[in-house]
């Protein structure tokens, strides 16, 4: 007996996010945690560290683009095929200090043959908006998990 | 007695830059080193280390853009008048793995009221292209240093 | 008696597309028609003409742009306040053939000192997407019309 | 005897950039020259015309961008590989009257895969900066001409 397509969608979605988390040094050293993942979307939550603040004293851009690019790599993984990041866009909102809660949450926009176009939102905890940002992915060979 | 307009120029890029880097604790701690600045340009070098990989094995596209935003932060900031960034676009063109020297060097395309626009190349030691970043800048009050 | 708010603004949105269209030689030669303005978004139409098409027989990319620029346009000024593009990005998605009816919807996403962003939707009448554009704006002096 | 490599490169790019323009009623339609093409890279001419101005007075970003794309699409078709346009990004810097004589410029960025980047600069024939464009094509199948 197998899972309704809907389920089975979601089961391969959670696989290949925890196989692509367990490999990922960055996202793990950062403090990411993965909230919610799902057939091309994704949501990741980080907390703002003293060592992340750049020269203004606010979150280095790097570090808000590092969590919307983790974001937009479950999401666009989520299919189980192999998926890299070939650009992005990034607008920056608003500033934040240490100490902050943000929430990235990543939405599929498109997808045709190899490209997909995902949308992702920065936003605190409290549901201030930090940063808008617009992936394009480009799908290689293989696969995250062995299930297909 | 004081220094021609280009040498106070350069003077003021230098000590802009030193300002911005010993607050900025994120540069510092992803191991950046400002290799040169002057008017509207900087040149910043970062070596990908294990922890900053990806579920891919490659360096975490966060990491990459980290390094190319602070070029430009420091590119952008030459002037000793605190500028910010709005916004950026970058382009990966090549997956590097731990180990690699990574160079970016900003440059100003265009300024003009309180925005500016700045093309980052980021390559390896070895001259590969790793990514393409432009970055769009927004002055705000305030200087790094106080000799203006 | 005034308008209650709402309906002041809506009113404001609506006078400020019309004297910007009145004006606008450009989207008028284009054939495009403004179906719907209110505060912050825009909706116009723009059907496909054979002079449109390009080498590849499909409808140019920069008219496909200009149609979301227009809306683009007609949303950030529907506070009647002047407001320029300063910047665009376009993901082209579909390729349209002469005799396509394009439909361009502008909202607003944010806006916070002089500048705004806006996601501008181009899609045929039938509901195919063929395009997604995000444009920054900047406000500068000057009203649309007298009414403030 | 067959020309050299590299006059052979710049015939097929004369020869497909005679192609596509023979074909392209949008560029002969805007009124747009093509005065140079090579392997790569092309540059356009365009005058902004009376009906090409928007509601502010100054030439519809719509037709900047479609003079930027059109040698974007001459550049990236050089090769006799049909290549569409996959996205953009423009920033606009100055706004130009009626009768301003255009120039874009484009040159290849990088090429990988079936995907390249290109840079277009749009300049008034007096030097000053109007626009910077920057394209990602995408080669699909054929060619512009049988010549290979």
């Amino acid at each position: 007996m197998s899972a309704p397509p809907d389920a089975a969608a979601q089961q391969r979605a959670e696989r290949a996010a925890a196989a692509l988390f367990r490999r990922d040094r960055a996202s793990q050293a950062l403090g990411m945690s993965v909230a919610a993942v799902g057939p091309g979307r994704a949501e990741v939550h980080m907390r703002v560290r003293e060592d992340m603040l750049n020269g203004h004293g606010a979150c280095h851009g790097g570090f808000v683009f590092a969590l919307a690019d983790s974001a937009f790599a479950f999401a666009c993984n989520s299919y189980n095929e192999s998926t890299l990041a070939a650009a992005a866009q990034i607008d920056f909102l608003r500033a934040v200090p240490a100490g902050t809660e943000l929430i990235a949450a990543a939405h599929e926009l498109w997808r045709g043959g190899r490209s997909g176009l995902y949308e992702i939102e920065v936003r605190t905890a409290g549901g201030e908006r930090v940063a808008l940002f617009r992936g394009r992915s480009h799908r290689v060979a293989g696969s995250l998990t062995d299930e297909g």
